[in-house]
């Protein structure tokens, strides 16, 4: 299976011009999975809840997920994206998995990170892993890292690949995937941005360093801190089935929950 | 409150010789809390269960216990140390702390590692925290770093400082405690052992790299992988009770438990 993520810088408000970017570079590669950064088409750095609530789109009627999925249709790709979704009068800090089908999943953050939690709800929505092809698929988003409990729920429901669209503005967090792929035995990749979000109220600055990490915790890639980079590797998900550490030792069957 | 570890090569089956070592050792030391490796005593690659009664000793009879706490009261400090321990017809792969006043807790290694399955009992205490001083202790044991569940319940618990006797022969638990101490925000004091052991069934090489790790993550200090090192660094607990990751995260209160 052909997996990987797309770094690049989305552009503040600029929603069309993202998404046509991410179109066109996603049109020239040959993949089966590909995941995107968080809040991929809007930007991060939103002033309050009433700029999310301008940029944000209902799932049912979002030209993002329309466009993602015309271009998965034409790929025969699947996609994991940040989504910054409307619903009724809440919004959310979404991901979703789209496929040739159209949207697969919508998982929205349940960790908001700094100011988010001004301008974003809780996400509400347990957490759940989806079939794509051969694999299982798990999403968490960004600051979700911190709580091993996410990534620990989704491996026990089988995910074979977590998928981990980030805006990462501090530094541990690439650091921390590698124990939470080699703990679950899973896959993990985290799509991060690059660059600096200038605007009225400050300045972010996100760290890159994008990855891809194997089950028994191995960094395959990890791109730069500051260039955008699409990349792609060749994985089997199978491999994230295998939950042993050693011959007499499995990080799933020696739980002892009951303790927990 | 000054805490360590004390790194060493246990000498299989030579209790008498190996407590004489570490006695001495810590005689010559001003600390508060200095953790042992794991089956401090006995060394640790016995061949089967048989051999693990011989050398076992209960917890309310022990020549180790008995010496470690007169240690304890000669020089004021708390020990928390892997221990051989017999419980009727069981053995388990235990961890003590002791003071001054004696034995203050026993915890059983919950996840035992692979050919420990054929020697020791399962644990089956519950994880507890204790107070030492101004602080609370924790204690987990060697492979217990792949489950964190562990270093989470007794952090939620409020262990400020997680003690971590071990025997490790694999590369990962030292960068998977730095995460353990970032996720909880706690203090970890890894005290792992170094050398072969060489026995009739096969030799283990251990791994030492024992280490103490702060709340935000940072390594403290490392011991090297070959030589002994007693090693005492002054922190503060309380720092390990602030669980802000930034002004707006806390590690705690940011918790979703009803989705885990």
């Amino acid at each position: 299976m052909r997996v990987g993520f797309y770094q690049y810088k989305p552009l503040f408000g600029k929603v069309s011009k993202n998404l046509a970017k991410v179109c066109n570079a996603l049109s020239k590669i040959e993949a089966d999975l590909i995941v995107l950064p968080e809040l991929a088409f809007t930007g991060y750095y939103f002033a309050d809840r009433k700029e999310v609530m301008h940029y944000a789109e209902e799932v049912s009627n979002s030209i993002c997920i329309d466009s993602l999925t015309a271009l998965c249709r034409e790929k025969n790709f699947y996609l994991v994206s940040g989504f910054t979704e409307r619903h009724k009068d809440k919004c959310f800090n979404s991901s979703v998995l789209i496929g040739p089908q159209g949207l697969i999943h919508l998982y929205r953050k349940l960790h908001l990170f700094n100011t988010e939690k001004n301008c974003f709800d809780e996400g509400d929505i347990p957490l759940q892993v989806n079939a794509v092809m051969d694999s299982k698929i798990g999403m968490m988003v960004c600051y979700d890292w911190v709580f091993a409990e996410v990534s620990r729920k989704l491996a026990l429901q089988g995910a074979d690949i977590i998928c981990h669209p980030s805006n990462l503005v501090l530094s541990y967090c690439q650091q921390v995937m590698l124990t939470r792929s080699l703990e679950n035995r899973v896959f993990s990749i985290t799509s991060n941005r690059t660059g600096v979000e200038k605007r009225p109220h400050g300045d972010l600055k996100f760290t890159g360093k994008s990855q891809l990490v194997a089950p028994n915790g191995d960094l395959l890639f990890r791109a730069t801190t500051q260039k955008e980079s699409l990349h792609v590797i060749d994985i089997d998900p199978a491999y994230a089935r295998d939950k042993s550490l050693t011959a007499l030792d499995n990080v799933f069957d020696d739980r002892r929950p009951q303790y927990y």
